[in-house]
C-alpha cells in the first residue's frame, strides 16, 4: 500500500447523542461513497457534547461499554463502508470505572483495537480528571489493513514521549481524535499562540519521528452549563501534516469540515533515510526520561 | 531577574580563523556597548568554515584544548563586555579524540561551563562523525549568573529527548547554536519544507517543556572542497521563541544578521502553569524510550 486516503470529520455536536450518532453516519457513508477514503478518523468523544466541563456523576450515563449497541453502531458502518474508522468514545469498563478510549474497527466491522488515552488533563472546562482512569495499555500502534496505527488522544498530543513511543514501535502514522478550544476571555493575541503552539507540537512530533500526522478535532461554541466560564469555542483547525511536518491540510476554525487527504507512505520511507534521527538518539543517556523531575 | 536580554550572531564565515575571531570580538564589543544583553549566544563552531563538508586528518589542527588561547580569548572579551557567552569550538581533548564542544563564559571571565555535543549526524556534507566523538557528559544545564542554560548543539535539535532532559533538570532556557543549510541540488520546495521542519521541531521542544528557545545559525555559501556537492548554502534563520513556541525574533536566510531580543522569564512560569505538561507525564510508561527499537 504506497498510499493512504484518509477521511477527516470535523463537525459540531449538541446534546442530542443519537442525532449526533446518526448525522456522523451519513457524513461517513456519504465520504465513503463518493471519495473512497481506506481510512477514516473522527474527533474525540464524537458522540456527545464535550461533557468534561462540569463535573457531574449523572453524566457518566454517557458512557458506553465494549462491546455495546455503540460499538455495533460504528463496526456495521466499518464494514458497510469498508473503511478502517477509528472512534472515541467514553468506555464504561466497570461501574466507577471510565477511560477515554478510541476504538479502530477494521473495513470488515471487527474491532482492530483500542487505545486508552494515556495523559489525562485537568484544567478549567476540561475536568477529564474526574472521569477518566489514565489508560493501561501503553502507547501501542494498533495493526489494520492500512498500516500500523499509533493512535493516541487529545492531551497526549503535547507529549513527544507519546508520539516517539508509537514510532519506536513501528507506527505508520500518528493520529490524534482532539477536543481543545478557546476560552472567550482570552484576548485574540492569546488564541493565536494557543493555536499555532497546538498545531506547531504535533508537527514537531510529526518531524522527530518522519510520520504523517493526521488530527481531527471538534468545532463550534459548547456553553458551559455551571456558568462558570464562558464555555469552549472548540477551534476546529483539523489537520493532516507530512513526514516533515508540512501540511497538507488544514480545515477552518469555525465551521464544519469533511474532506479526504492523500498521504504518500512512501514519503516516510525517504525522509528517515534523508533525517535518519533514529538511528543516533542516545539511548545510554535517557534514562531520566523515566523520572518526574531531575532535582 | 525577570527577563534575559538575548544577543544573537549570525555570521559567515572564511577560513582565516583569526579574522572570523577578530569579527565575532568586534561585533560582541559593539553589541554589548550598545545593547548591554546579560547573554550572547554564537552559532556552531563560529572560529571556522563548517569544515566537515570533507573529511580530512589535517583539519583536525583547527581543534582546540580546553583551556587554550581560544577559550583565554573569549574569557577575556566576557569580563570585559560582562556578558555571559556562550560559544561552540573543536575540542581537541586528546590526540586523536575530539569533540563538538559549547563552553559558556561566565560574566567575569570564568568558565561556567561546557557541553559536548551528544547526538553527531553523518550525512553528506556533515560528515561529524569523523571528527566528533558523541558527548559524554549527558544533557546537564549550566548555571550561569543569567539562569540555567540549557545549552545543546546543532542536531540535537532534532531530539524531543534532548530538550526534555534538559527542562527535567531545571534549564530556564533552550540554546541550540548550529551549522545547517540546503544543498544546491534541492529543489527550492523542499528547501523550504527543511527550513521550516527545523524551525517547527524546536517551536515545539519550546511548547512541550515551557522554555524559551533561542537558535543561532550560519548564514552564507561555504564550498565543499571536494566538489562532491555544491556546497552548502546556510540558511542563518536564527531564531528566539518563547514558551508557547510564539517567535520572538527570525533573522533573514540570506544575510548576517546581529539582535538583541529580551525574554520574559516569567511567561514560563505562567505557560507553565496554564500547561502543566510535567505534571502528567506517565513516567510509569516511558521506559521503552532507553530502547533503540521496540520491535
Amino acid at each position: 500500500m504506497k498510499s493512504i486516503k484518509v477521511g477527516i470529520i470535523q463537525l459540531s455536536k449538541t446534546s442530542d447523542v443519537a442525532d449526533n450518532r446518526r448525522r456522523l453516519g451519513e457524513e461517513i457513508r456519504r465520504m465513503a461513497h463518493t471519495d473512497h477514503p481506506d481510512l477514516i478518523v473522527n474527533q474525540e468523544l464524537h458522540d456527545s457534547l464535550y461533557f468534561c466541563q462540569t463535573e457531574s456523576t449523572d453524566l457518566c450515563d454517557l458512557a458506553v461499554s465494549l462491546p455495546s449497541e455503540t460499538t455495533e453502531f460504528y463496526s456495521r458502518l466499518a464494514a458497510e463502508t469498508e473503511t478502517v474508522i477509528v472512534t472515541s468514545l467514553f468506555e464504561r469498563r466497570a461501574p466507577g470505572l471510565y477511560h477515554n478510549t478510541a476504538v479502530v474497527f477494521e473495513k470488515d466491522g471487527s474491532v482492530a483495537g483500542k487505545y486508552r488515552k494515556m495523559h489525562i488533563p485537568d484544567d478549567p472546562a476540561y475536568y477529564e480528571k474526574f472521569y477518566f482512569t489514565p489508560g493501561d495499555m501503553g502507547f501501542e500502534p494498533i495493526n489494520t489493513s492500512v498500516g500500523r496505527l499509533g493512535v493516541l488522544v487529545c492531551w497526549d498530543q503535547w507529549y513527544p514521549e507519546a508520539a516517539r513511543l508509537m514510532a519506536l514501535r513501528g507506527a505508520d502514522i500518528l493520529i490524534y481524535p482532539t477536543a481543545i478550544g478557546w476560552e472567550s476571555t482570552d484576548p485574540e493575541d492569546e488564541k493565536m499562540r494557543q493555536r499555532d503552539a497546538w498545531m506547531t507540537v504535533q508537527r514537531g512530533h510529526a518531524i522527530a519521528n518522519g510520520l504523517p500526522v493526521v488530527t481531527v478535532n471538534r468545532v463550534g461554541h459548547e456553553p458551559d452549563p455551571s456558568g462558570v466560564t464562558g464555555g469552549i469555542q472548540f477551534w476546529g483547525s483539523s489537520f493532516v501534516a507530512g513526514p516533515q511536518g508540512e501540511m497538507l491540510h488544514l480545515s477552518p476554525s469555525d465551521k464544519e469540515d469533511v474532506a479526504v487527504i492523500c498521504i504518500d507512505k512512501q514519503r516516510s520511507e525517504w525522509v528517515r533515510r534523508w533525517w535518519p534521527f533514529l538511528r543516533d538518539r542516545r539511548i545510554d543517556a535517557y534514562d531520566g526520561l523515566t523520572s518526574r523531575f531531575l532535582d
